[in-house]
């Protein structure tokens, strides 16, 4: 795929992709969507790609959904849709297609938030398992204040990473705030000067992968945002319980054990390829 | 109705409750629970009231469950039950009947904490959208101190709202605690002059208020409250989708977009009246 | 049972339960497992015991699973086991069968960390109501830097206990962290000298029962952990509605109102075997 709304970069085994529309402050359109999914699905299963980092061209990190139709823009995309009950697939929020690809992406996910992130563009970080920002950036759940209710499937995720007082108190206004204000509420894992998260980001990065399984991480990442929707532990204990044997027996485990004990580096030989894609202790809803 | 344990007060689109026994520091009574269910009725379907604050008259917010029967004390109301199973309609629990017409209501709701809240004083504010606190305020779970378990549908509330290790610190022990812990565990969104949480609740309110769709917000709130008990994401993006879509095409969403691209304020004309009033992708268990 | 690996003491009512390998680093083996079941079995339906603390003997809490054959490791304990699909009694994670233990104990735990906690020596702890931490520990999910995946339930309580952003940090780095950070996204209650950790512990045990029901601990603690579980806080309503009726018409409420309103300390004398052991409310599922 040709991106041209975003570029990506590979090395040190992360990918960094980088929201790419400067000039229209990285406004949000169904290109960018459909490349970040892209580089997404690549990053998921290759194991060349150990983390991923997302960013944004210029001083903003990404200002929201592109409404200019000359500049790409479309809105929520639904053309043919008609009446109040259209087949799904025809409006289908954009934000949360890509929210749904970066849950399902088994590599963890960075946001190297440089800027500005508003509507779009602070809610498709929360299924992200870091945000970094810039400090003094300006977020804002503003759905409300356009008339509109709020996507990306924040619904789901933004109670899940501060809480419900929080989660109420920014989108029922949809006022702006201080990314200081969402440091202390939990939903950045902390700010940094705006020249220097990019470099955090890498640096937190390179630490995550130094020295785990690719296949641990993997398997860990889809159990802690899997297992906790279990009504009961002994249900996570089920999967735990396979997941360690699995690995122990048949995956990376095999040699991590020994080179504990024999204190030395493991080595970490499980390709992606050879463990499942999807577990079926995991029920993955149908969307039509 | 006419309002007896309470008063209520309508300006700048803010309904003010208040609880009104401050002879007997506002304990709670089965004619109160009654009479805050008919204000919020009213406050969930008119659109003169975009937004309620709970406060209580006098020096404290609420001091507990009503004992004594000569003041309209009752208890838990079950006259009539007998045995280890009767009905369920004969032994509900009036905190959580309470509670649920809390959750229920569609427009934000604010806890103007004036003073101590003890039992069923406090854990009727856990449905509730943001809790401001008077500064030392006597705060306290104490239902363990009285042989009984935990009500207002707390047990749901509590740990959503402050995490599970405060939530079973504060309900195990059953002490008093000041509100400053309280603020520091989440539980508060800040503490305030006594004098002076009134007047923020207020000010809080008509920030909410000030920008934001009604329809927007009704629905937002409906989303954040219902959609995290989801076991998928996906499963928030088909609500989202459909959210998204109806209000972005036949609600407030109409001028949202249009308004922000001309610059101008936006003319938010949906009534309440015009959304449903229940969706049937969240299931209302029945309660016999 | 003859306690080997751990050692216990009765006094003022407080299990204590310690780890008790100090020359293997308290590294949990497959006995010790056995033991601290036993003794929260123990714990959960003897009248004598009102609340249980988990200490480890020695300058550290736990050091992980035992490795070393010879000092009665056996990591996973699946010497039967073949294939990718072995039945799951011969491949149940042993951490995970403590923690159900801890999960399933109806006396408040709490978790004095004397020390360096690592690998199942933290994921142990999360079932457990309040963790206390010795100042300076350190602390690792190191599970993918073994190969492996997170274990013990920690998939499902972990995220409970610090949110998302933490859980997905902690876990997919595999690094050591000190007490103090996680005092800071709350996994710990509070850091104390590494001499007053336990002091601290029985202090807040003893707090924990001065004035409350053990009956009415017991029910509310099994609220709290599974109502949030539910949907919809109208099946909270439900369960509490049943558990204040039966709490205060025929377990201690009977005498806690009374004592309440004759300004006299309440006679609790409902015993453990007075109350149901399970409740059909709560479905636990069944391992097979």
């Amino acid at each position: 795929m040709d991106y041209k709304d975003i570029k990506t970069e590979l090395s040190e085994n992360i990918l960094t992709i980088t929201l790419n529309r400067p000039e229209r402050l990285n406004a949000f359109t169904l290109r960018m969507k459909d490349e970040v999914v892209h580089a997404l699905n690549y990053a998921d299963s290759t194991d060349e790609v150990r983390a991923v980092i997302v960013t944004g061209a210029g001083k903003v990190f990404c200002a929201g959904m592109e409404m200019e139709p000359e500049d790409g823009g479309n809105l929520f995309g639904y053309d043919d849709a008609e009446g109040m009950d259209p087949p799904l697939e025809q409006i289908r929020d954009s934000g949360g297609e890509l929210s749904l690809a970066i849950y399902q992406c088994r590599k963890p996910v960075i946001a190297a938030i440089n800027g500005a992130a508003v509507g779009v563009g602070i809610t498709m970080t929360l299924p992200m398992d870091i945000r970094l920002v810039a400090e003094n950036s300006k977020i804002g759940f503003v759905f409300t204040q356009r008339g509109i209710t709020p996507e990306a499937c924040s619904s789901w995720f933004l109670p899940r990473v501060v809480g419900m007082q929080k989660a109420l108190e920014w989108v029922i206004s949809g006022d702006i705030f201080m990314a200081e204000e969402g440091v202390e509420a939990g939903l950045f894992h902390s700010a940094h000067d705006k020249g220097e998260v990019l470099d955090v980001a890498r640096c937190m990065a390179r630490k995550m992968i130094a020295k785990s399984s690719p296949i641990a991480v993997a398997l860990a990442k889809q159990m802690l945002w899997r297992n906790p929707n279990f009504s009961h532990p002994a249900e996570a204990h089920v999967v735990e319980s396979k997941m360690i044997y699995w690995s122990n027996e048949f995956w990376d485990g095999k040699d991590g054990f020994t080179a504990f004990l024999e204190k030395r580096a493991p080595r970490f030989e499980t390709a992606m390829a050879d463990i499942p894609k999807q577990f079926d202790f995991w029920k993955e809803p149908e969307i039509e």
